[in-house]
C-alpha cells in the first residue's frame, strides 16, 4: 500500500481496478504524444477511445459526490491530478515522509516526466512544476496535520527540469500560525539533490468555518454523507499524519 | 483554424487526426474521474486502453525531435498539456488575442475544468491555475514577441475556482526590458470577469545565447534540422504575433 491510499477501509477490487485502468491511462497518454504512426491509425485509435469512453459513461457520479475510494480525512484522492492512481493526468508523483531518511516533517517523491508535459523543447512546462511544487507543498502541511487551501505560490525557476530524467520533488512546513501554514520545497536532479533546479513557496490557510461551510455545502461522500475536508483533529489523525 | 495552429504549413490530414484523437483521449480522462461502473468493467476498459497505447508505441520520435505539426517559431506545439490540440492532459485552453474585443495586447481564454482537475472538493486544483496561468502569461509575452523562460511565478488565490463552471482567462505583457518581460494575469467566472479569482505574476526572462544553445543543442524538427526556441524576429514574426 502506497501512502496515497491510507485512511479509511476501501473495497480492494475497485481500488486495485481503478489503479490498472489508471495506469493503462497514464501509459496511452505517453504514446500518444510520442507516436508518429499515420493518420488513419490516429483515426481508429481514436474510434476505439471512443468505444472505451461510452463504456465508462454508462453510470456516472455527479461532480459533488466523492469517489467511494477517497478517504476527505487523510485526504486520499484516487483521482488527484499530481498523485492519484487513477488520474490519467498525473505524473503520477507518490509523495512519502522521509523520516526514514532522517528527515522529520519532510515530504518527498521521485519523478520522471515524459513529453506529455513539455513546455520548452526538451523540457518540463513551467507550469507543470508549479502544479507538483503545489502539490508537494500541501502534502507537507497535511503531513504536519495543517491543511489550508492555498493562498498564495512563488515559484523561482534556476534551470529548466529536463524530461525522462529521475527528478527527486522535496517540501517541509517552514512555519505556522493560527490556521497559516508556510512551506517550502524544490525539485532538484535526482542524480544532484543538493542543487534546486525550482524552488518553491507556499502559504497555506484553513478557511473560516464559515467560509468551508459555504465553499463544500454541496460535497459529500459515496454514501452521501456531507463530507468538508478540515484539519485532522487528534481523534482522526491518521496514522503518521503527525510528523 | 484556431491561433493555436497557425505558422507554417503542415499535413492538414495528420492535424485533423491529432486533434480527434486528442478530443477522444479528453473525453475519456473525463469519463474515467465520474464513471462509477463496477471493477471488472474498468479491468476490461483497461485492456482496451493498453490495445490502443500498443498501437500507437509501434512507432514513435525520440524526445529531442518536435513533432512534425509544431512551429518552433509560432510556439505552435500540438501536444502543449495546457492548449494542445493533440493533448489529453490539456483543459483545452485555446488564447487569442483580445484586440478584436479593443484590447490590444491582451490574450483571453474561456475554459471550464472537470473533475480531472480537482484539488479540494468541487473546486480546482491550486495547481492547475498555476499551470493554465503559466501558459497564459508565456502566450501574452509570446504574443508581444517577448517569448522567455519562466524565471518566477507568483500567483494569488482570493477564492477557489468552481469545476464544471464556464471561466475566463486573462493575461497582458505589464513591462519588458532587454531579455526580461513581466506579465499580469487572472482567472476569473465568466459571470463575473470584474472578480478576480485568482491573480498570476510571471518574470519571463530570454535565456542568454549560449545558454539557449547548450539547453536546446539536441532538439530539431521532424526534417532532423536544429530547431531552438528564440524571440521571433521582425523576419519571422507571425501575422498578428505583435501586439
Amino acid at each position: 500500500m502506497t501512502p496515497d491510499v491510507e485512511g479509511a477501509p476501501y473495497d480492494p477490487e475497485l481500488m486495485a481496478a481503478v489503479a490498472d485502468l489508471g495506469e493503462a491511462l497514464r501509459g496511452l497518454v505517453d504514446a500518444s504524444v510520442r507516436t508518429t504512426v499515420p493518420p488513419s491509425e490516429l483515426r481508429d485509435v481514436a474510434a476505439v477511445v471512443r468505444t472505451a469512453r461510452e463504456r465508462l459513461a454508462v453510470r456516472t457520479r455527479p461532480a459533488t459526490r466523492l469517489s467511494e475510494l477517497d478517504d476527505p480525512v487523510t485526504f486520499r484522492r484516487v483521482y488527484n491530478p499530481v498523485n492519484g492512481v487513477g488520474s490519467a493526468l498525473a505524473p503520477p508523483v507518490h509523495f512519502r515522509s522521509a523520516s526514514d531518511d532522517g528527515e522529520d516533517g519532510t515530504v518527498v517523491a521521485e519523478a520522471s516526466f515524459g513529453p506529455a508535459y513539455e513546455g520548452p523543447p526538451g523540457f518540463l512546462h513551467g507550469g507543470m512544476s508549479g502544479l507538483v511544487m503545489d502539490q508537494a507543498l500541501g502534502a507537507a502541511a497535511i503531513r504536519a496535520g495543517l491543511w489550508g487551501m492555498t493562498a498564495r505560490l512563488e515559484l523561482d525557476y534556476r534551470r529548466p527540469v529536463p524530461l525522462d530524467t529521475p527528478v527527486v520533488l522535496r517540501a517541509a512546513v517552514a512555519g505556522s500560525a493560527g490556521r497559516k501554514a508556510v512551506v517550502t520545497g524544490t525539485i532538484a536532479l535526482a542524480s544532484a539533490p543538493g542543487t534546486p533546479l525550482v524552488e518553491a513557496r507556499g502559504l497555506f490557510v484553513l478557511p473560516r468555518e464559515e467560509l468551508r461551510a459555504a465553499y463544500f455545502a454541496e460535497i459529500t461522500d459515496a454514501s452521501g454523507r456531507h463530507a468538508s475536508p478540515s484539519r485532522p483533529t487528534d481523534a482522526t489523525a491518521p496514522s503518521g499524519a503527525r510528523a
